[in-house]
């Protein structure tokens, strides 16, 4: 049976790569993109969403939903990093369908409905979609297969703080929501996606074999790696949001340490995931009261890369 | 000429070991100790440090200081890792010697008013005692040669909670103040002292070469090295209090960063150290507006732990 995933996304460089793979690998069903504000605002992350779906050749539904967090102020959108179209700033044609009328937590909660257990929801954005699910309908933690979550950061330090990974500080009261659930969870954060990267050269080769849709990963990438050169000093970008789908699919190629996960909503840590693992005792037992999950710490990143080449040239 | 230091202590079974490099290291001159609550009452770790330092043949002035946080609840002490008696529940001596009448924050005053600018503070326990010296005397910081602080965590997570290092979680609004005062200062935090061990093997060498010192020294080390057995899975101790002294000494064995640290005072992250290195840029500027340190990142572990040997078995 392929696997049914529904797929929450604020397309963002990386996100589009991970689209592809998604449309690509025949063993994966993509019942639907929910789409989120994030590295751009959520107009144009829908827009991006139906766009990449039909150059791909695929007729996805797209459901809208969060313009903006839960609690916290906005912070700006990192333009800087995925351009302000969210695809590096080239030239797009404008998307022929239109997203569906129900909201992005809403369409989560009816598609759980019509398949209990089955689906995996592979959030690679800020989690507001993910908590609105969840506040429409709690019982829906017992209806997920399971939750993947790009975002959050144990020993890696932060990407837009010293301490916070993009996504959650994003919007840390939906993440803390989203995390501390009681639902099986696996973060995918900056611990494996920064020792996983996707050089020049490998892209070259993906664009080759992924047609109208390779243009836009390629050109996107090429705006995308810039801002890596000049912020991490690598030739090449770290493809996070693929490493979600890589997990979904290899999770062999990871290492992953189960313990209890909480988010710091607010202060100089904001956005910061807190992670006290199982087997570790601490000074007092604060921290080892939220839900148990599976966060990845080690990853075999020259495979991971390797199996995003793999789909994306062989489909 | 010999570099001047106060030792600021809370003797514990690593800061045992530090008082005998300080007292056996012929180029360091101890100007005096002060001391504080940490690892033990501040009563016991004022005994201690008399008993420590008559043992190793050494006339040194201790003056006591920190009875408890300047601000949050006392923790439970750690009687777990250290013993209730600071140095692993072994049987020992009273001391002959009293403390000095001055309190620990005053004698930091005082000593840097005679000799400004030459001195430097090794602080290795929670730095209640800096905070106040500096809350005494703000010109203290223009009076300091250096401060080296045996505490925090950058991205090894933390040792009594899974973000921070003991002596920070202590008293977090000392170590913030005693981080952000302006002074020249390096952070020996568990980024290194973690990766340093001393192992049974050169333990026992090392008793050897510290004569009735040398029996607490080793005495109290198997108690330390039963907890480091259980909770890290390591079979020797990590030296953090000399990892302070080996800065002092060999800075060429570790790897600094230059950047902007803050504390976290309260909340779920309590008694994180909170690091901008320079060079970073983050999405707001608000982690870059504390005054620049060093953090020790990287460390040579065998050869700062050969050089613990090589100092404590030749003197």
């Amino acid at each position: 049976m392929r696997t049914p995933i529904i797929f929450d996304t604020d397309p963002g460089v990386d996100d589009a790569q991970a689209i592809a793979l998604i449309m690509a690998d025949p063993d994966i069903e993509v019942l639907g993109m929910t789409t989120t504000y994030g590295n751009v605002p959520v107009e144009t992350a829908t827009s991006n969403a139906l766009l990449l779906a039909e150059l791909g050749g695929h007729s996805i539904p797209v459901a809208q939903g969060a313009a903006r967090p839960l609690s916290k102020t906005p912070n700006p959108f990192p333009t800087f990093v995925h351009g302000v179209n969210g695809l590096g700033d080239i030239d797009l044609p404008t998307p022929t369908t239109r997203a569906v009328d129900t909201t992005a937590a809403q369409f989560i909660v009816d598609e759980t409905r019509k398949r209990p257990g089955e689906i995996t929801l592979v959030a690679v954005g800020p989690l507001g979609n993910l908590a609105v699910a969840l506040q429409l309908d709690p019982t829906l933690v017992d209806r997920v297969k399971q939750v993947i979550v790009m975002g959050g950061s144990v020993k890696q330090g932060g990407n837009v703080t010293p301490l916070a990974e993009a996504n959650i500080y994003s919007d840390p009261h939906a993440a803390h929501r989203v995390f501390t659930a009681g639902w099986p969870l696996v973060m995918v954060g900056l611990d494996v996606t920064h020792k996983t990267h996707i050089d020049p050269e490998r892209m070259a080769r993906i664009a080759k074999g992924q047609g109208k849709l390779g243009e836009v990963l390629a050109d996107s990438y090429s705006f995308y790696a810039d801002f890596y050169r000049k912020a991490l000093g690598i030739n090449g970008c770290c493809p996070h949001d693929s490493c979600a789908v890589a997990w979904l699919k290899h999770p062999e190629l990871f290492k992953t340490v189960r313990g209890h996960m909480s988010v710091i909503t607010d202060g100089l840590a904001q956005g910061q995931t807190v992670f006290a693992p199982e087997s570790a005792v601490f000074a007092e037992d604060r921290w080892s009261q939220t839900p148990l999950i599976d966060v990845c710490m080690e990853v075999d990143g020259e495979r991971v890369s390797q199996w995003i080449e793999d789909v994306l040239t062989s489909h």
